[in-house]
């Protein structure tokens, strides 16, 4: 395809290592460049790692770059993405960008980025912060194993630095009990991090212990000896039960004096890239052809493809993170797309509904926060629609992976259960208090906090047709069932409650305080305030025209919320208004001091989120001059 | 000193392993006893443990509980939380409760809490969230062996399921690396988790594999057989040059059929805790003598005890980073408490200056943010000063580290560099873009971020010398000196940079967004329409006096941050200006759109928050009817 391009095929004479060997040079000559054209990047890094992506090209990577989302598409993830160099200077071995291409690298518009992201359509997933490229290549290979049940093989090149990431070893560990053997990791063992030498060093025994130990295959090889990493490789895809991992001995900057082997060369171009490319034997023009894939048939489920969601009586008391898995049940039934995850706590989330109903389609992750949350990453790379459920304050474990999400551009669907002090006597260590400004705080994210059992219902189901990252918030205990079965909750939108011409206030709630508002505004009617009433549940995007309205109507708001003052729904509020005219005037309600154990109601009235002192806060700002 | 205490000692007939036996039915017991009395919690996670505490108690750990700030004290970690029953029957044991405050547990304003915290003085660090107990123990013992150089033991009891948490293997991994073997992790492997079996079950060889391979020393036991228990801690107390895991086979539920070993059992009192008592053999009211601590004085390292801050040249540019590293220097110069952590990028964030300067409290961590933010927690329970440093977005791997650290009341300084776009060509996985708005909801947290080189050593001072958690955010590219060298920049503080009684309009800006703003300014004062600009360094506690002395004389405010839209500074502005009469109308200019790689200058444009942008929102706002 590239104009300077040559079949490496077409060298007939030329033989397959001596062939390998110069690609090798080609991909270190073309990282060379790329860092030299962008002023910055990590050619050293790429360098190391060139000979294991060389022959892995060369003969054993089944992949049609011309079609990216073809099913039978071997997965190929740069766990090191600092690597992007030797990346990208595949691709352009393989024909898939031009040399002009390749030397846009790190430029303002170019899609080649300092690290990958899925602006490229043949990389899977962002990386860059390491240790999730490993998890989300375990995400993919579950998709091939248990739901694609596809041939497709994964491999993620490693850098040894981030072996050092705790994900890494959940990852590792989950690898091998699910016996994942479409899954190889290419350990990139070049001894030197970016600030030191690694822990350990060059001692690949020590890797290879820890990861026998882990239950995996492994084969320590020289790095730079390609015929012994093609029959690493080979071997890798002849195992069967457990997944491998081709633990290399490399030299970083290989091939070039100037930074081979050396301290401080990490993360910066070479001085000299002339005299690099010389000393790696000038410019190369070699184009792989990669093996094509099979043509492959993903597996389906059979489902109803109608939705049917559980309906719950008004009046019923009901926990809303039960109607999260009743309806992910249904959307489940309806739809052979969606999966479940959960991090063994199952029966808290009640994902174990969904888990019950589809076996097949639920993945016990363990309490493994992180793996959790690449796993779901992954299986959204081959088009499934993974739901990953916890507690929402251990969400945060993961907020690295959800952060990287949003760059990977992943449909990822969140639930996070167990919100705020209303879950009572567990103690703050179980509450989540934070977990509404860490999902606001990701990009293009969507953030729902329902109050009832019907609308968490009707959140999921609308949650499943949702593109990018959203949330769902649910509650530990029983709240009353106040909306009808049915009832529209279109993200985005608010549902007023409480409504009159003659409001004085209005009061602005989500999850448990929309049932403590609505009594504060029956407190409020018998003092002579009457107040407005709106179940903010989608916290974001918020219903600004709904605020706005209720601001024009009333000119005084309360929020209350079972979170932190900062970054939840208060301030989500504010926003809503700022640059209003005109502007209202705004009292915000939340938890503001460290809470303990006790009874929900104990701690409610304690954080000062009640009934009472809702109306108490109410009534003195629509009395306040 | 409990009314109904007896001495084990008194019993001088009971044999050694009888006392133990029976302690530990006492334990068994008295955990019955107090989640009955709360209606929850995890009994049955208690009672295989109760043997392991038992021993201990008796003839192991060395503690004052009537002065646990003595140095000399062992540390006892509940990495398994949950096992709070087991603690709380523990400490009645010892004589630091009585039987009235065990029966308080769970209760509202009790210190028992459902999850341990220091409320307790005896508590080092809240645990509750798993895999967070072992890493912080790391931290104490790291402590311990290179700072305080005392002989004090630490000792994690910790359960089966939360060894899957990648945070337990970076503990491992480091803990074995720094030859802690004054740590002892006791692994309660009673099989069952919260929904089901773990992954290897009753497997103690699959973890005695694991951990050997990871440096550790491990000793497989039963962990009901009293005098197997006490030959491993002694074992451990002898083993020398590397840490010590005791992997204990145990029973959930020991003791009760009604539990004993079943599923469905976890986290719940027990049916019949009379019946269940009375097959523990009933209440008991042994009373143990703990070992006394020897008398100890921790090491103190020499220093100045006067600051000397680096000054820097108005004019100058440079980098907050380094200034960052500068000023640390100086802090740990004076004070001897101060020490630094870094994950593995110690010359990007410049703590490596003071690395240089003060080698002994210097911690590599490598990556591993989670064992560096544990680390810092438990360093910190000995009275030392931890600074923690990585990129600002990398924190976020780490965020319920930090969440726990408000639970435990810790003071944790921390360093997050290469904020947001301005950073340029390394692209959005390093760009830190959600981190003010994760430190913002940490409870009680500062929230600090520099524009220049002096105002950054200002802020450096003033967080060693600051309780709780408190950040600072600094900035990878240079920027210029604007304030002279020891201008105050007291945290909750501000700077107003521009300020003419004609002001139309006020610019709200932190960081770059600084030195847009000023540009922005001049740009707007060539366009008539002059401008005041507030450098909102302290982002929390934010300046609400001067925000609404500035919102009273220009009624119109830009925000400019390099962050995304929410949680940061715009909302902290907002929330300053919440319920103010009159309220301004107030325009937020953030990074809205996926960021990619480019100059930092280009990136800034991009976003929409570089001098043009804000001077023409600035200018349409000022005008605006």
């Amino acid at each position: 395809m590239t104009p300077e391009g040559v079949d490496v095929d077409a060298n007939g004479a030329m033989q397959q290592s001596q062939r390998w060997a110069e690609l090798g040079q080609q991909l270190r000559v073309d990282s060379v460049r790329a860092a030299a054209a962008a002023g910055s990047g990590h050619p050293t890094s790429s360098m190391s790692a060139a000979d294991l992506i060389a022959v892995l090209l060369d003969g054993h990577l089944r992949y049609d770059f011309d079609d990216p989302a073809n099913p039978g598409n071997d997965h190929l993830i740069f766990s090191k993405g600092h690597a992007s160099p030797l990346l990208y200077a595949a691709y352009r071995a393989v024909g898939a960008i031009d040399v002009d291409e390749l030397l846009s690298f790190r430029k303002f518009g170019s899609r080649l980025e300092g690290h990958p992201t899925p602006r490229l359509p043949w990389v899977d997933v962002a990386t860059g912060s390491l240790g999730q490229g490993l998890p989300e290549g375990v995400g993919v290979a579950l998709a091939g194993r248990y739901l694609d049940r596809l041939p497709y093989r994964v491999w993620v090149l490693c850098g040894d630095s981030e072996l050092a990431e705790g994900s890494m070893w959940e990852a590792f560990e989950h690898a091998a009990f699910t016996q994942l053997d479409n899954l190889t990791a290419i350990l990139d063992i070049n001894r030197l991090g970016q600030t030191r030498a690694t822990r350990h060093g060059w001692d690949t025994g020590a890797y290879a212990e820890r990861l026998r130990a882990f239950g995996w295959h492994t084969i320590e090889i020289d790095g730079h000896d390609v015929e012994a990493i093609d029959k690493a490789y080979q071997e890798a895809v002849g195992t069967s039960g457990r997944p491998t991992a081709v633990i290399a001995r490399t030299v970083k900057g290989k091939g070039v004096a100037e930074v081979e082997n050396r301290e401080g060369m990490h993360g910066k171009p070479l001085e000299d890239p002339e005299g690099a490319i010389r000393e790696l034997g000038g410019v190369r023009d070699l184009r792989v052809q990669v093996l094509s894939p099979p043509r492959e048939v993903p597996f389906h489920f059979q489902t109803t493809g109608e939705l049917e969601l559980p309906r719950f009586e008004v009046g019923d008391k009901v926990a809303t993170r039960k109607a999260y898995g009743q309806a992910l049940e249904a959307v489940g039934a309806a739809n052979g797309q969606v999966v479940a995850l959960d991090g063994e706590v199952s029966n808290s989330t009640y994902s174990e509904i969904f888990a019950k109903a589809h076996p097949e389609r639920y993945f016990e992750m363990y309490i493994a926060e992180q793996q959790m949350i690449a796993a779901a990453v992954g299986m959204q790379v081959r088009g499934w629609r993974p739901f990953a459920s916890t507690f929402a304050a251990f969400l945060t474990r993961a907020f690295d992976f959800i952060r990287m999400a949003a760059v990977s551009r992943a449909d990822l669907r969140l639930s996070g259960s167990h919100a705020g002090v209303s879950i009572g006597e567990d103690g703050p260590s179980q509450m989540a208090l934070e977990d509404l400004a860490m999902l606001r705080a990701v990009h293009g994210s969507v953030v729902l906090h329902p109050c009832d059992a019907n609308q968490a219902a009707e959140l999921v189901a609308a949650m499943a047709e949702q593109s990018g990252i959203s949330y769902i918030r649910t509650l530990r205990g029983a709240t009353p069932v106040i909306y009808q079965p049915g009832t529209p909750m279109p993200i985005g939108g608010s549902q007023v409650l409480r409504s009159n011409d003659s409001d004085r206030v209005t009061i602005v709630a989500a999850g448990v305080t929309v049932h403590e508002a609505l009594k504060a505004a029956d407190h409020l009617a018998e003092r002579g305030v009457p107040a407005r009433v709106i179940d903010c549940y989608s916290v974001k995007p918020i219903d600004t025209a709904t605020l706005r309205a209720a601001a024009d109507a009333t000119s005084r708001i309360v929020t209350v919320e079972d979170h932190w003052p900062e970054g939840g729904l208060g301030d989500a509020v504010l926003d809503a208004f700022a640059d209003s005219r005109p502007m209202p005037r705004v009292v915000k309600l939340a938890v503001s001091g460290m809470p303990g154990s006790g009874k929900p109601d104990e701690l409610l009235r304690a954080a000062g989120i009640d009934a009472e002192a809702i109306a108490d806060a109410a009534q003195a700002l629509a009395e306040a001059p």
